[in-house]
């Protein structure tokens, strides 16, 4: 595990135990776990003690667990089943201006399918305001969806309030969980979702095994038809190596939690201190209602494809903006939702903490960054000219940073 | 590997070389495939060789295939997704009555959003009529689906055939090909088709992997909305060991194939010679155009359950019907719909050959299954009184088996 890795909301280094946990499912134990002969129980077994596992993680009963391949999956199965299982009552969705892609892209292909869709905005925080939510409610609204922490800015929205809003005026809702679970405290019966979808590779557990939390009573259309898998609502062979994994990573994660919570806390405290230092640098998110491990900022007058590159040639790993849209080099539209001029955004820069990270490391970190953003600064024409080089609409603006 | 394991078509043993490509993906290279630094590189160009190896096993350009994670996920993603974006031309499909659940049951989902769907016919042996198909076309089809070779009775259908039809009247031509690739020559640009669904672990490779192939060019709405992975059609962080495990197995079947298509051929016949000796067994799907490896019957009188179940007593593994439902206990609706009686289609039982089998394992079973046979009709009110013990409406028909 690389001790410089500070991108861990883009993916996690396995957990070696996890590994272990799931040898036997390459191995001997590869039968079909829909054949009535012991290795097909076996693997049904298996999974049955995962998904008891994954439901004790986050506070659910295990038959309220479906199985999937990715966050994104369950983002779009919980979104889409329910808008589509609840249509006969409406097909207004509620959305925040902050989601992640996949939900952001599940309500657009709504919107072509006749739902109508509203995109609450956030505060420059990055923060949802509940009364916004209630406010966009209406007679058609059937589903609200508003993720419970951005991976981009570390904001954790007041997911409580917002599900009580719904809840009262009978409308499903879901959370985009992803980031959070594994690495705070999630209790779904607490939290009062309808819905919610976690992944297992955020939490140290395998990437292809992720979950969506659907609430007993629940109405919801499946996203992959076929077979009586996951109760007929997730089709397919289930990926059992992969899913054993993932109850194994929360099982830990459950055991581990705090002393994973603190340790991260306080490198990113850290690490935020020390980059803090430098001129023009602001931090993103909410100051405090935040995740733990989440450390991120916008650069001034450089971009982030930049720092990365730099900070990669001193072994540090970060990340700018979204991992699934980092290869699009487009400006974050998160920071964008949150008032960040898209120049600034460019300048966008994150670090997520993990269990491997070190003082050490964090320190090494502290004292690259700020060469490397003088590095640039020195190349750049707007460090010394300000955003007046980039033209008269975006310039100076730093509201929101 | 269990020697006596004869059910290769609901889950195949993966070979080492495939779990050994895997174990890098776990460990060391954990990066997100869409990160921008070496480890995130690493992973994304594994996937990229994965797509090359996949492509060379079906003859098409590594852009076409589009990973999965499951033979279900792709079936759902090309019939749903040709279907949609084809909907501005007409709102009609054409599927076989033999389908696997992951295309019937997509199908009747597009049933309940307006689409129509015509359900051609099989033969007794389960073939589907070309011509039967090209009759059922109207101005309004856009989208025939029609599966490559049964799991349940082995038939291959004439795919060729029905996909060149298909392209006269240009109309998306679709194959579920997940128990064909990798077990015989699978050629896309030969059959001449749109889309094709394959998944890794019917060929030695893991679960949790699968892919589509889409004919460039040819119109798709994702399944799974979000991020730009496999090219903005497929969402989701990638599930990188299994895309290698898959590449992998892939590249092996490739090598391997006309070895393992003798060895399991001449297995499947000596079973099937051995079988047919005892009385009122009855070999079901086309006798030549069939999968290499599996061997299937319907025995009069006594139900798959209680077979499947002295088998194991003696170490043998079996199939009845599909993996996918044979908790569900139901009469197989692929035998039925080959006009195998109800009463006879409980009394399926699939054998599926793989390469880790044996001679000795196979005149083992030959060697039992008289006598298993023997002793369940020994408990069968219907071996005495015939099927009349059942009640008029089923009686003693025997045909199609």
């Amino acid at each position: 595990m690389s001790v410089k890795y500070f991108d861990h909301i883009a993916s996690n280094p396995m957990l070696p135990e996890v590994f272990d946990a799931m040898v036997p499912y390459f191995k001997e134990q590869y039968g079909n776990p829909m054949s009535m002969y012991d290795l097909g129980m076996n693997a049904k077994q298996a999974i049955d003690t995962a998904r008891e596992q994954v439901a004790k993680l986050i506070n659910a009963k295990p038959s309220e667990i479906i199985f999937t391949s990715s966050g994104a999956e369950s983002n779009n199965f919980a979104i889409k089943g329910m808008a589509l299982a609840r249509q006969g009552d409406g097909k207004h969705l509620i959305i925040s201006k902050a989601e992640h892609h996949s939900v952001m892209n599940t309500a657009r292909s709504l919107e072509k399918q006749g739902f109508v869709v509203t995109y609450v905005p956030v505060d420059n925080n990055g923060m949802v305001d509940p009364d916004a939510v209630k406010k966009s409610i209406t007679k058609e609204t059937t589903v609200i969806s508003i993720i419970h922490a951005s991976s981009e800015v570390g904001t954790i929205e007041p997911i409580k309030e917002i599900a009580a809003i719904a809840k009262e005026h009978k409308i499903g809702f879901h959370t985009d969980a992803v980031a959070t679970v594994g690495n705070i405290p999630v209790d779904v019966k607490d939290l009062g979702v309808d819905a919610l979808s976690l992944s297992a590779h955020q939490f140290y557990g395998p990437k292809g095994a992720a979950a969506m939390y659907l609430k007993t009573g629940q109405r919801i259309l499946p996203l992959i038809y076929g077979g009586i898998q996951e109760g007929g609502r997730r089709a397919g062979t289930e990926n059992v190596p992969a899913i054993v994994g993932m109850g194994k990573a929360a099982e830990l994660a459950a055991e581990d939690l705090p002393a994973r919570m603190a340790h991260v806390r306080q490198l990113r405290d850290r690490l935020t201190e020390g980059i803090l230092k430098i001129e023009k640098v602001h931090p993103t998110g909410h100051p405090q209602q935040r995740l733990p491990g989440l450390a991120s900022f916008v650069v001034e007058y450089i971009e982030g494809e930049g720092m990365l590159l730099l900070l990669l040639a001193k072994g540090i790993y970060a990340a700018s903006g979204s991992a699934c849209t980092s290869k699009a080099l487009k400006a974050s539209p998160v920071l964008v939702s949150m008032g960040v001029p898209t120049s600034m955004a460019h300048g966008s820069i994150v670090f997520s903490l993990g269990i491997g990270n070190t003082t050490e490391a964090v320190d090494c970190c502290v004292e690259e960054f700020p060469q490397i953003v003088k590095r640039l600064r020195d190349m750049s024409p707007f460090a010394k000219e300000g955003w007046g080089a980039l033209g008269a609409e975006e310039g100076g603006s730093k509201e929101g940073a």
